[in-house]
């Protein structure tokens, strides 16, 4: 089923879950599709169409309870549980990620950090040690790894990509500048930095009509 | 024109120039559709209908010219110029930030930080020195500020937005897990880490049909 639910779906599912946890914070028991869609940016029918994808949810008039539909969103988004996550590159972004307080509040856990740099190799972050890349395969079996972030370079991206699920790695967060090829079942996100700037240059520039 | 244009289309814009500017490092002089549809991740139709939005490109049997498509996407995508940036929030996110190089590579300089932190405010970070929140309108105006990158918490990133914007700000780039709410020719692009590991943790549950 996860196939037919667009991204720009289960990006608003994520902000509708946000909304409930704070009106959970406030000791709410209800909430409109009018108030979830304030949060999500979007329409009380569009609330309503997202849900419908998922089953029945609320009674006409009455709104939704505020646990249930959380509770319902956890388990969609599968954040009911832990990820075991592995960081790949150990540079800027990789240690800014790495002390990111919302990923262990959701349930990733970042597990191990791995790096090409032998100068990084053996350096204690938290309660994990950074391992050579050359063990790769061993560190992904060994502690169970669900899912990698990838923080190197561009040109090193792929053959880490391709060698991460080979080892068992079932989902992959790519930062790196390039667009990595693997087997279909298994979920890419990219962030790209530069891009989501030049998103920015591109609505702000006049000359995009024909020349 | 712009209106029309889908994020993925720039996405996609932006995944051709990158593909182009290798094939210059190497010198080629021509490229086809398909050789940018393996770089997009899209197929060659999918370049030539991009494309087209506009004008025409490239001569049938031939391909386009490396050379002019770049540059005519650097146009487009509002890269062939400078775009000067104040970063807010001089946390771990916005110090990765700031020392991530392919920003100024592309154009976009960072001219201004501005912390909340008493004991932030006043540090130097290569040419700039962290100004205080509190002059955000002052250092918008006199640096003459194109885009603005909000790495702050939720609770703080909408009043911000509100300061960056009437100060003069025209495009956002937020890491705060908020969707921000500004006027409509203000273009914004967010970056939620969260909630793209939550898009894997999504399609690797199964979970997800009606209970």
């Amino acid at each position: 089923m996860s196939r037919r639910i667009s991204d720009s779906t289960v990006r608003r599912l994520s902000h509708y879950l946000r909304a409930l946890e704070e009106l959970e914070g406030r000791h709410a028991t209800t909430v409109s599709s009018d108030q979830l869609a304030a949060r999500g940016g979007t329409t009380a029918a569009q609330v309503r169409k997202d849900l419908s994808h998922f089953g029945s949810f609320g009674k006409r008039g009455l709104g939704y309870s505020v646990a249930e539909l959380a509770g319902r969103l956890r388990r969609i988004l599968g954040v009911d549980r832990h990820w075991k996550v592995a960081l790949v590159g150990a540079g800027r972004i990789g240690s800014a990620l790495f002390e990111y307080p919302d990923f262990a509040a959701r349930g990733f856990r970042l597990v191990a950090v791995l790096d090409r740099d032998p100068a990084k190799v053996g350096r204690v972050w938290g309660p994990v040690t950074i391992s050579d890349i050359s063990e790769l395969e061993r560190v992904v079996g060994e502690r169970d790894i669900d899912l990698m972030i990838l923080a190197v370079p561009g040109d090193a991206a792929q053959a880490i990509a391709e060698r991460a699920v080979a080892a068992g790695a079932r989902g992959l967060l790519n930062f790196a500048p390039t667009q990595l090829r693997v087997a279909d079942d298994v979920p890419v996100t990219n962030v790209n930095l530069v891009m989501e700037m030049e998103a920015l240059s591109f609505a702000l520039t006049k000359d995009q009509t024909a020349s």
